[in-house]
């Protein structure tokens, strides 16, 4: 899967990935009051708000990009009905072609981590009847409960062509009360050896650009430590959140791609689904609000290109 | 929501969580045919069958235990049928009277943990209108994010009398491969010093009984570390998981307990909801399968009971 989305990358020239993490507040009046018209104000009306939300953004952009990446949390806020916006959001995104990233952090262990594994990226079994249920394509997973987390993964990855984004070194400010303590033996900080163990993880899941299945979260908020983590991961490419809303700029995270400008990908979520909420794109775009998306995909695009030139 | 746990130890004179992990192959035929012949064998057959299988244990042993600990990934698995099932479960578990702990070891930072504390412990909002969605008392979180990733919670347990579960030290035998590592500037072990962390948090959060609504996961499987946590951590309450199924036996946890034989309290999934199919249950209960779990829990009681008295 990771040459798959390295390719559509390149298609795209785009590193971006769109993350739909829908609030209410971000959606325009009209779908809100389409869909309380229908379930009222109920969690079954926001969820509905948020598939036709997520519908229109994923037709003004899917042309333009690689991923989406979907944040299961807005959606679980909302109970089965938000799951069911979920599941429709990454039916509609896969429709066009999009690869999936489901932002869902989950860890546990054993059986339990086996039923996560089945139900996002493999098959969940009901005595002789297999079903997809999720069918995202990366899912991001936490490790702090170490490789009993992580190996239940590993057969549904194989079987399906599929991958996991660990979390390494996160974006926000005080990621650094664990993820940054110096730790074993060398005293490194802990996220350096927790990437160690990624490249190991990943070594059976290779794919022909030299990257493998096993991503890592890499927040561009840290730029330094972005720059080493690349340096010490040869074969880990990165999941990079924290550009625009989070203040990390498209310099900021330069390190985090590899000499050929390539072996990351951006998050950018707020800053691109609610883009139609900012006047310098509203005034372009009139009441085709999900074109203001576009146009940040766009400036986004471009930005980033022009440091990885 | 701690004293009202405490309580329930005290009442029940039982220290022990009931996990309800279901899983196909624990389930009896009967209820699995019924459940099939009303929805196939499908997700949503799946959870009828988990639905009816967990009715049948609570009534079996709700008065006997203080608290109940759905794992959400068994249900997830199953989309959201599944999800439906763990809420009915949970609100029949909260209907009985018993405390409900959601294992759902969610982690994720600012907006987003935000929106899963709304979801699970706290109200979601459509506009003017709040919902009570997943209706947990605890849910266990995973720190690797930090701080950020546990503040979002404080809201919420203040204004619900709700509470969290943090993960420590986990039961899994590769648990040490991060929980473990010497870090910081002395050297301790990464869990203690996580434990040291929900000293500080839980400050704000104590019981008349002196621990907090911030709780830990430490797991039976680890005595000599279990029992030094107990030590350094004396206003955090503990789960234990790991007797029973994992290998624990009372007397490896009896250094999770304080000096009172309290502060915490014992997880035992398979070993309770699966009982009917041990050989030593099944002589005694003759189809009423579900009498099995109530002996398996009497007889953990009195385990649990000799080892702290």
């Amino acid at each position: 899967m990771i040459d798959r989305l390295m390719e559509k990358i390149r298609e795209t020239q785009n590193p971006t990935v769109v993350g739909l993490d829908p609030r209410l507040n971000m959606i325009p009046d009209y779908i809100k009051e389409e869909a309380y018209a229908k379930y009222g104000k109920t969690p079954a009306g926001a969820a509905e708000a948020f598939w036709q939300f997520n519908k229109a953004i994923i037709d003004a952009v899917y042309d333009l990009i690689p991923a989406v990446k979907p944040q299961v949390a807005m959606y679980e806020m909302y109970g089965t009905a938000g799951m069911e916006a979920y599941i429709k959001t990454i039916e509609y995104a896969r429709s066009k072609g999009l690869v999936i990233i489901g932002d869902i952090k989950r860890s546990d262990i054993a059986s339990t981590a086996e039923a996560y594994a089945a139900g996002h990226i493999g098959r969940a079994v009901v005595e002789d009847e297999e079903y997809e249920i999720f069918k995202e394509d990366f899912v991001t997973l936490n490790p702090y409960l170490g490789v009993e987390s992580i190996e239940p993964y590993f057969g549904h990855m194989k079987k399906y062509d599929k991958g996991i984004v660990v979390l390494v070194k996160t974006s926000n400010p005080g990621s650094g009360q664990i993820q940054d303590l110096p730790a074993g033996p060398e005293g490194k900080p802990l996220y350096e050896i927790v990437g160690g163990l990624l490249e190991e993880w990943g070594a059976d899941f290779r794919g022909k650009y030299g990257y493998s299945d096993v991503l890592a979260v890499v927040g561009a908020t840290h730029p330094e430590q972005g720059k080493r983590l690349r340096e010490v991961l040869p074969h880990t490419f990165f999941l990079v959140p924290g550009y625009g809303a989070q203040g990390a700029t498209a310099e900021d995270l330069r390190g985090c791609f590899d000499a050929n400008g390539e072996g990351a990908i951006v998050n950018s979520s707020r800053g691109i689904i609610a883009a139609w909420k900012k006047e310098k794109y509203a005034a372009q775009v009139g009441d085709d609000w999900a074109q203001a998306s576009r146009l940040a995909v766009l400036e986004m695009k471009e930005d980033l290109n022009r440091v990885l030139k």
